[in-house]
């Protein structure tokens, strides 16, 4: 008789947003510094870092700034400017309990409605200028 | 006879960051939105949404910006901000090739160097001005 | 006999914006810097002088931030932050053409009818969410 | 018999920077604002005008972004952007004691010193990456 088959699927997907907010937390309280992680105080500090990306745009062409080069330490720098934004994004939603994934999804429909597909093709204009 | 089937799925679902990429792809595909959108232009968009949600601080003290309040339309727009901010971030590490988890969990622990528990300790100076 | 006498004043009112915008035009010129000069890049360039000032505010409560202290070394940081982003300004208002004193007092007079006295006082409120 | 005066009146009316921030002291305090006006603060409401000027320039290119035009009504919306981050950069100077027009003067020197015309020309290295 065959043995019975125990097959145990161990499926991970995609980034768990909510681990990485507990370890961040974790982070802030070894470090006593939960007193300076207001929301308001945490908005500043994600400017700060959206400063610094785009210091690494600023003189860029656009066309350069298209460039995937994964020798490149600037793509690098660019990945931990991103890094650093994606964390006080992540830290201020778990301060204001917001579920970022809920939001990211419901505005997500909110775009597809103020952007259809026809009148929002092939133009950069705002929603409230889009010809109706 | 088959033997009994014993599948134990332990599905964790995370945030699926690469479908939400590919779905904010195809809205930019749909749109022919792409000649817009190269990485200078995402990172100047994405700057325009951290002008709004500083907007949402700005006359607010820490205090109150620490408020968690379901029923406040102003949490809903701080959610859809935080979430457009979260859009344009994963659309430019889309367009570089950017892994952004492997970039946070660098940048985790390049912090956890940077800022040692005995030396950061209470307070929020930078690395470099930490007395060592 | 007296001689006549000849005065001269020579008053100087004020900031010569001109002056100093032809001194970072020659600056710029010299150092062949038109080139990178655009106003979308200099807006990313006073984008992250921006970003720098709000460094050095982040983790300051809003008393701390209200401190006049000609002796701190932050003060003159804060300076230097505020010149940086003036010049950047002045700047791109030269590229354009814009005249930034008269942009100035056109704005002081719409933000005077946007919040009337009476309606505004003693509220942060935006303009159009005044009771009216 | 009292000899003739010439007096001859050299004024240069520049634009007055503390005559600017005088009227905006008096519109605050009309409004009983100065609670709201923390150093702190008028940064995160500069930054938000600024994310409104990135708003302006996000889609355009580097060409269409140089382009003057008086009868646009994209330029007079660039003008009253730029007067409303020079404005709030003038009050929170203004706040600080900090004098700009020195400020200015002291930086452009700064940057003199730091890009150097041989080192400096035809590119768009920071002072630190120059090649020295």
């Amino acid at each position: 008789m065959p043995s019975p088959h125990y097959r145990i699927f161990f499926v991970h997907f995609g980034m768990n947003i909510k681990e990485i907010q507990d370890k961040l937390a974790k982070f802030a309280e070894e470090r006593d510094w939960d007193q300076f992680h207001s929301p308001k105080n945490l908005v500043m500090a994600l400017t700060s870092e959206v400063g610094e990306l785009n210091e690494l745009f600023q003189w860029l062409t656009e066309e350069q700034s298209s460039i995937k080069d994964d020798d490149s330490p600037k793509v690098d720098e660019i990945g931990y400017e991103i890094a650093d934004i994606f964390i006080y994004l992540l830290r201020l939603a778990d301060k204001l309990d917001i579920d970022i994934e809920v939001a990211v999804r419901e505005k997500i429909e909110i775009n597809a409605k103020k952007y259809p597909v026809d009148l929002a093709k092939g133009n950069s204009k705002k929603y409230n200028e889009l010809d109706k």
